[in-house]
């Protein structure tokens, strides 16, 4: 690394539109990761960034120098190719815990690193520990070992993988950073290569409930997320599905978590299925399974009981209680309901699905504050779809609470996210396209 | 002050392109007085307002917020109109020590706050310290004593008029945020208008030796400055003058002091002396003189005698040796010289002026380093004027040094900065245009 570069020289060239050179980007995450740049010679240039963006040469870099920041998993000594699956985020989207085991029944390893829930979405995290004993924090080894032997492992991030990737996350946080789709992109793309997989599905929501609101901000980011991928020399496909509803029927932890079981049981709601499927799809395809046989593979292990075993083993061997594997009912659920009815006659024609994930989160589902506890036997069921015929008679959303209070915000907020309409409006896709 | 102000709401609405309400800003600017918004977020709004600009009403908040960081000297005891002028910063310009007494001569008091040389740029307060005991470090309520005696008052920056303007300079030298005009014209204005005067005149340099180098950055930063002036009800005016070669022909702290005090003597440069009319008479106007009179008051107190007395007056009550007030060829001068030659027959076309600044820097004229000390007896006699035809022995500059080995520095640096053609071309007029 040359002695001669300097931070402010950087931030100048950024600035100035100029384009960072691998030289420099490397020199800047070096000091993201050690501490010895300051934070507001970052901040300048994470604005620089924001503004004026970085081409598809300086993201292969920025994301090659955030992975190469920490650890790379090493899996090689497992054979089979290794995919994973990532999703911007929504509401009600379970989907990682019934594809991953459904994958891996098809002999396609998947490591899969999760997050927790942050605002009005949800985490595959928040969801898995619905499950009497089940352990996220396994280390990279015990991680390694997990995938070997069940083919999947489903685990909380480490310290060791992308550490660049967290000071800055926190920096673009309290700097209005936050919204850069290179940003976005690379330090999506930097956790899961650390991963050591060979493939990646990224599943980009749109609409109201996700964090990309149209289509073409939704493209825009998934060719971005693409690029950086194959610039990694990894196989990508990215997925633009809708989230202008919440996906299947059940939000909030332990009722995520038992839908999703389900799935695996030959029951759950047809878009939840229909996407795990087209996801698993996905994922066999990048692991060089034929298009062909791609969905036939994923349907028989969905339906022969190979994906449940495989789940059962991955449960297993993270310390859960395998019995709620085979009857989700046992998972917990709050003893409260009330219901939300359709204040007047008409279609459902909308819905903010920010606000259904919002009205989860006060019941407890989420967290208001990072340091929040999480109460995984709250949420909703949301038991109508766009596009439905409605009477003032047919309720629209079931709430599961342990607090009336919490239940009577979580109520208001939904009341004011539906839209009923005269007119019938068309009921979005389920899938936009597939950018591969 | 709104407690619910939050600075990434702040940054975010710049970063938009959004207008910064007066509420906001004065929560930034208390935000850098007090310490309690952090570097990392005042760097990410800088770089924000450094792409997208502050318009006359953000500059208008953001200046006067920047006066009420701190103290504002009430000169009201005063009676006469208070005027001050600004240079935006050049290589010979000492303009203000015989400018500001014949201006006081006049009836027109001059309450000056200077800098001292920063990079290519001499600075007032070197230049007069080369004084024998002159003290440029008074406390506001003595300034405003000599300033009430001697009608001037000749002193440096404290540490309580503007104070949030030294952390947003210190902070935007090392996130590259420095070369903003509004960041510029506010961070000049706040000190300025902070010194309790009724008008101002500033010189805005343009050309090689100056920081804006074309007329149309050099009328836009003049524009910003007299917009943000008038908005603070201040009297102000603009004049864009030369600096594609030195003003007069001394360079050098010692050096110059000696030329400015010669002008008050009936003697100096042409161009210095009509530049210090210039100036002057424009201070008057600020002040109510009729356009018709000014000139002849001006020129009649650099004539008869009362500039000099005001000078001589301020120089004894700020502690300075009076005597090379009345004989400026007592100041120091460094006993070494050596010479600058023309290279070629023809015609000096075009002077590099910074680099003839960073020459005289070499000899120990400025300062390399924020702590480096100054030598006041060293620095430069520039003997030709741009458009004058030269012969190989005509002397371009004189070196007056301590050093060989800087001489020699010095020498190559002036040989590269000089442009000698065979066709003689137009030399620059010395005022450009005056903004009013």
């Amino acid at each position: 690394m040359s002695k001669a570069l300097r931070p402010q020289d950087i931030i100048r060239t950024k600035r100035e539109r100029g384009q960072l050179t691998a030289e420099q980007i490397e020199f800047i995450i070096q000091g993201v990761t050690d501490g010895s740049i300051p934070d507001y010679q970052l901040a300048a240039l994470l604005m620089a960034i924001f503004l004026h963006g970085l081409d598809d040469d300086e993201l292969r870099h920025w994301t090659a120098a955030m992975v190469n920041s920490g650890r790379v998993v090493d899996l090689s000594r497992i054979a089979p190719k290794k995919v994973d699956k990532h999703s911007t985020g929504g509401v009600g989207d379970k989907v990682s815990i019934c594809l991953a085991p459904i994958v891996a029944a098809c002999g396609v390893a998947v490591p899969m690193i999760s997050g927790r829930g942050l605002g009005h979405t949800g985490g595959t995290l928040d969801k898995l520990e619905a499950i009497p004993g089940f352990s996220t924090a396994l280390t990279i080894d015990r991680f390694t070992d997990v995938v070997e032997q069940a083919g999947l492992a489903l685990i909380g991030q480490t310290d060791d993988l992308a550490p660049a990737d967290r000071r800055l996350y926190a920096l673009r946080d309290i700097t209005s950073t936050v919204e850069s789709i290179p940003l976005i992109a690379s330090s999506i793309m930097s956790k899961k290569i650390a991963e050591g997989i060979d493939g990646l599905v990224l599943d980009v929501k749109v609409g109201s409930g996700a964090f990309m609101k149209d289509l073409s901000s939704a493209r825009e980011l998934a060719k971005t997320l693409c690029a950086i991928g194959n610039g990694a020399k990894k196989a990508v496909a990215a997925v633009l599905s809708d989230m202008s509803q919440p996906l299947g029927r059940a939000i909030g932890n332990a009722n995520e978590t038992r839908e999703a079981i389900e799935v695996l049981h030959g029951k759950g709601p047809a878009d939840l299925v229909e996407l795990t499927l087209v996801l698993a799809s996905e994922m066999l395809m990048l692991a060089g399974e034929a298009p062909q046989s791609a969905r036939q593979r994923v349907e028989t292990a969905r339906n022969d009981g190979s994906a449940l075993a495989a789940l059962r083993r991955c449960v297993e061997l993270q310390n859960g209680d395998t019995a709620v594997v085979d009857d989700p009912s046992k998972l917990t659920i709050a003893s409260q309901t009330s219901e939300v009815l359709a204040a007047r006659e008409g279609y459902l024609s909308q819905i903010d699905c920010e606000q259904v994930g919002i009205a989860a989160m006060l019941l407890g589902a989420g967290r208001l504050r990072l340091d929040s506890k999480i109460d995984h036997s709250v949420g909703l069921t949301y038991l109508s779809r766009l596009g439905e015929r409605v009477t003032t008679d047919t309720p629209l959303f079931r709430l599961h609470h342990n607090d009336k209070d919490a239940a009577q915000r979580a109520t208001a907020r939904l009341q004011q996210a539906i839209t009923i309409s005269d007119a019938p409006r068309p009921a979005p896709p389920l899938v936009y396209e597939t950018i591969r």
